[in-house]
């Protein structure tokens, strides 16, 4: 008999937070890449240049979710991690901060402190940062009480309604539209996404209680608003510094994690911190999601290699689903 | 702990012809429906009206399938099967030639017997009706051999490649176009039927060995071509009474059971006999396909009424999965 590769294996308990980076992760960009992406595309404007420097957030978001992935699982092969996960992850928050201001020391040398890219800010501004990092801080309190009512693979699984919370959300806050071949390609992503992890105990996720799925469907609401209000903040002032930007967003980030572990032993709150990049900057939400979906794949192939791990044929077939539903996204566009 | 449904449990070993009577009897409408059916669209030829028969057959053979798929499982409820296999299907495929015949009696006594009604028929017309069933035969021939590679359940599976291969000779043997939005629909319904068959047992699936796989895919591309060659036969004479035409294509096919029957017990022959309808006249062999695997679905939505089944995750998954694809084929016709 094969061990198979399937989500629980991959994603729960033992190598738990790597779902949550995925997905919370996959939003931030490291502030030393975007310094250089942004000199590149700072002049061009164009529709094919756009849809150019889309496509390259989006791989580059792909690969650096995969690979971040996949070190945090190398990372705890032998069975625990040998570092503090909370101290850790507060390192890397810090070092992205850290880079964020070494990014803006280079450009105000080359350009000079202007407008855009000066860090000080007003309190209009400013008012509206916290509030992302206050929706994951609500969203992380309920995730204590959601595993009274859902195992953690079952909870796995039903964290796939972000899919569908961030698509709504989309379209009702930052009043985008996607075609009807969009939402179906949507819809497919969710399901393809839920097949791919599907494993032999994931049956019981349906009889999950009531309250389990009120809270669940509340917690993809907060992560999906959460995603959608930083896009919205981000973009509200296009010709904004993104490393200004991204400054802001980590220190009150910081700040509610500091405040988390202060009253607890709150691992999880900075993991699922503000996410915020050059995506929400020059791509969106729905791209964020599909980047995030398809490093989950990646992964688990380059697992396969590397740890010996196996795919179940729910694996196959989430992937197929998952693919077509890429394919219908782009299709779906040129049709608009 | 609950019993879930899912397809082994329901197709395989002590339920196994259902499966088969849903893939094959799909094709065969009642005679007896198609004589009303007939005269009710005789003078109606614009697009609209095209449409409108297109969705009463489609959505009849829909009801028909899986009426037919209940009472079979009904009848086996007790365990085993208290009438002869062999016998019973003779007997219905005798009783749809009878009622082939009769409904012509009936048309020949209102209208005359004219050139597009009478029985009698050149060599040329008629030297095409044995090849589908010709084709069925060597399929079923291979049946008894690729049980060698492939346990029951994995064949369950391995049978959805049928749409594949469905809709590649759809396209290459009728030159049919699909559109992309269709050929991505029609990816789906393949990954979406698997997926609702899923069961803890299916991934032994992926260690079929090549022989198998060979043997599944010639299967796939048999039973494809059959289907195909009797829609192109049956479309081949538009004015041609289709009563007739079921009275050739049934009459070769008992032949062919009555031989193989002699030759060695038989029972799968006439089952996967010849696929013939009221859907290859005026719907085609994506309409029955598409009807088929809804009727999958909806056998398994009833029976949990009637036999007390459980739905599995996966169950629910295939069936948005499928759902989807049925969206995409229409909106995909539109765009055309």
């Amino acid at each position: 008999m094969l061990v198979t590769f399937s989500s629980p294996r991959f994603k729960d308990e033992d190598v738990h937070s790597v779902g949550d980076d995925i997905e919370n992760r996959g939003g931030k960009a490291l502030p030393g890449v975007s310094v250089s992406n942004v000199a590149n595309f700072g002049g061009i404007s164009s529709e094919r240049s756009k849809w150019k420097r889309k496509s390259i957030v989006t791989l580059a978001l792909t690969i650096l979710t995969s690979s971040q992935a996949i070190l945090i699982v190398w990372s705890k092969r032998a069975g625990k991690y040998e570092y503090s996960v909370t101290t850790a992850n507060f390192s890397v928050e810090a070092l992205k901060c850290a880079l964020s201001l070494a990014a803006l020391l280079r450009i105000w040398r080359r350009e000079g402190v202007t407008e855009d890219n000066r860090l000080s800010t007003t309190l209009d501004e400013v008012s509206v940062y916290p509030i992302p990092a206050a929706l994951y801080l609500v969203k992380n309190l309920l995730q204590y009480y959601i595993f009274a009512y859902v195992d953690a693979p079952g909870y796995q699984i039903l964290k796939n309604l972000n899919i569908i919370s961030t698509g709504v959300l989309y379209r009702i806050i930052l009043k985008k539209k996607l075609s009807e071949i969009q939402w179906a390609g949507f819809i497919l992503l969710c399901a393809g996404c839920t097949t791919a992890q599907l494993n032999s105990s994931s049956d019981q996720v349906l009889q999950t209680p009531f309250q389990g799925w009120v809270m669940a469907i509340a917690m993809a609401l907060l992560s999906g608003f959460a995603g959608v209000y930083t896009e919205a903040i981000i973009k509200k002032r296009p010709s904004r510094n993104i490393n200004v930007q991204n400054f802001w967003l980590y220190i009150f980030g910081m700040g509610f994690n500091a405040i988390a572990i202060l009253v607890q032993d709150f691992d999880a709150v900075m993991n699922n911190g503000i996410a915020v990049s050059m995506v929400m900057k020059y791509a969106d939400n729905i791209v964020k999601v599909y980047s995030t979906s398809v490093a989950m794949l990646l992964t688990a192939v380059v697992s396969v290699f590397l740890f010996g791990f196996h795919l179940s044929l729910a694996f196959f077939l989430g992937s197929t689903i998952v693919s077509v539903s890429v394919y219908l996204h782009s299709i779906g566009k040129v049709q608009r």
